[in-house]
């Protein structure tokens, strides 16, 4: 058997998706832009896609979501767009953010510092969040933009979104949320919450990889990252990846339909392999479950180093995540679980496992079974968690490890 | 009959690059980055690919070739990011284009002219093109960068690129081609041309849309235009689009294959159709014919308003262009033609015609059948033409135009 639960990392495309997308690639593939039939008979699977990621997300008539390549470019573009119009161009110098932001975010953050900006990199509570009165407290008359994901990628912990927008829009600062481990998992309204701007993208959510949005309250001014054609109404230039909006429209219509449903039955699954694994000795999961996104568990077994428990998992077939994996290949302790002020040893530990609808009750039965075994197996070659074996139950904060 | 000829628009996907594809979207869907298989079960297609598009371009070892989201992306990256590199933190002030550029690199420009960048537009002689001594004059020593189109994608005028990459190398001043209407229809050898930067993109030969590529000749600084996770070598973020990826490889791979072939026959259905299109009176195609790319023909038939010409051919089920995609619903005079010298009413009878390999000689001899028959039609209702109607033959220049 084989179980995939980084779906944090990436979906797997949903058939339903590839059969909306395919006659865009060989039969409808005129540029949208074209003034003939060949062009203009895309316009109604564009059209309709268009509407199927308003309708998932309520935004409002006078909003603007474009599509870009993914949210790393959507992240990029409104962090630099924001430095040119309100930093360069403007009188402001400074941007919040939290230490446990996606890379695309964080990176881009360290190269506007090179350029001049002051960036605050707010730390995260124990449950791994930033609340909105520490946001409040770090926003000066000099503060361009705040930029907040909606949930973690490797936690799962889901941000006071509604919050932070509010104190956002009294101290009129622009707000910037990325989204992408919220849209499709969990309900966003942008109705009922002030964004400014929130980055998305399919690939989280069972569409394809390399097509995402940026979703922009009221249309309001934002210099363009990619200048060119005037597509999108100017809003970002480059010939429309047809077969990926199609594809983008229907996958983001299937994860927030009956959304509730879809979470009931996500989180009993993620439930039921939380609670087999917390059998486990000396173990922790980061987080409360209710305040996580449905799909996620960041788990943390003491004496197993987080990379061994990936390669034990990888042989049993079993495909997870020590974290982002945007970052995966860089071997590093676990940022989120340094920043919830986990020691150097546990932060080297966690393990994160991510469902999705197609997850199944047989996947979990397997998991638990492999995991269990091999946490035992890494356990016993294990020279930090030896000295401390005796110890049954408990939490991991009750160990005292001798390096 | 339906006859596709707006190919420097858009082409539409080679079936054998869809099924190339396939797999990538619902069973090998993994994250490349992962460590587990479901990521690392991609290697082996994209090195392939990788190695494809290294193979076409006759790229050296020490360069890179990093995937992008089409040619507007890397064109605005290579100018935004010199612009950073070299004017904002070097000592750097201007840049030389043309003014026959894609919009992707003129609206860049603009745009970094108001951040102070000086911008040289260098006008294109009376075949549309910028000589190589031209561009010489025009370097100076604040000079950061020069940006010049490999092939017109309005015209299918090839510039000088040997030419002008021998100066830009020997004055010390990078070079960037945009190649979109190069690669996969002429040969393209970067070890034979010095270009420090070349931009592609997948569409224009029979990939999909949506992924591109800059070259950048051997590996040098490049400041990212998307910060973030650190793939390609963290010179381009963003979750790789696997499938797309791989289609561009198996795509550049078929249009490169046996090139002289295609060209030859490409080239021959477009020369019968040149052939036929200018036994009516007064009219003129752009450029000598071995100057162009094999695929193209600029035609311009006085009395016949573009625009009208397009929507009767749109009849006929043909589709063509009066010039470029990306500018075409803005419904102005072909900037290529008034940039040759073309008076405003001629620069609005511009009709481009652009084959591909999947082009038939059935659909030419349609082609030419009903082009004539829309001709005849339209300068019938023509009062400019009307005036001239008794002169026959000869060339478009010969005409005096009353409006």
């Amino acid at each position: 058997m084989k179980v995939y639960l980084d779906n944090n990392a990436t979906t797997m495309v949903d058939p339903q998706v590839v059969e909306v997308m395919m006659p865009f690639f060989s039969e409808m593939y005129g540029n949208p832009n074209s003034l003939h039939k060949f062009g203009t008979a895309t316009h109604p699977a564009l059209n309709k896609a268009i509407n199927q990621v308003y309708t998932a997300l309520n935004a409002g008539d006078n909003d603007d979501i474009v599509f870009t390549s993914c949210a790393t470019e959507s992240n990029n573009w409104v962090l630099k767009s924001v430095f040119t119009d309100l930093i360069v161009n403007g009188d402001k110098n400074h941007i919040v953010t939290t230490e446990v932001e996606h890379p695309s975010i964080l990176a881009t953050c360290r190269f506007l510092e090179e350029e001049g900006v002051k960036v605050t990199y707010l730390p995260v509570n124990e449950n791994g969040i930033v609340e909105a009165h520490t946001v409040k407290s770090f926003i000066t008359e000099k503060t361009a933009l705040v930029s907040i994901m909606w949930a973690n990628n490797e936690t799962g912990m889901i941000f006071p979104i509604q919050e932070i927008g509010e104190i956002c829009k009294a101290k009129g600062v622009l707000f910037h949320s990325d989204g992408v481990q919220a849209v499709g998992k969990i309900p966003v309204d942008l109705q009922a919450v002030h964004v400014d701007f929130l980055s998305m993208s399919a690939h989280k959510f069972h569409g394809p990889k390399g097509i995402g949005a940026l979703y922009i309250k009221n249309s309001q001014k934002l210099t363009p990252l990619l200048h060119g054609g005037a597509h999108m109404g100017g809003r970002r230039s480059g010939t429309l990846n047809v077969p990926y909006i199609v594809g983008m429209g229907k996958a983001i219509e299937l994860a927030t339909t009956n959304m509730e449903e879809k979470i009931t039955a996500i989180r009993a699954k993620r439930d039921r392999l939380e609670d087999a694994l917390l059998e486990l000795s000396n173990t922790l999961v980061v987080g409360p479950r209710e305040s996580r996104t449905p799909n996620t568990i960041l788990i943390s077994i003491r004496g197993v180093e987080g990379e061994g428990m990936l390669w034990d998992l990888n042989n049993g077939q079993i495909g997870a995540s020590t974290g982002s994996a945007c970052a995966s290949e860089e071997l590093e302790a676990n940022t989120v679980m340094l920043a919830i002020g986990a020691d150097n040893e546990l932060a080297h530990t966690g393990i994160r496992l991510s469902l999705s609808r197609f997850t199944t009750d047989a996947e979990i039965d397997y998991t638990i079974t492999h995991f269990k075994s091999a946490v035992a197996r890494l356990r016993a070659i294990s020279s930090s968690f030896a000295i401390q074996k005796p110890t049954k139950g408990g939490e991991v904060q009750e160990c005292e490890l001798h390096h």
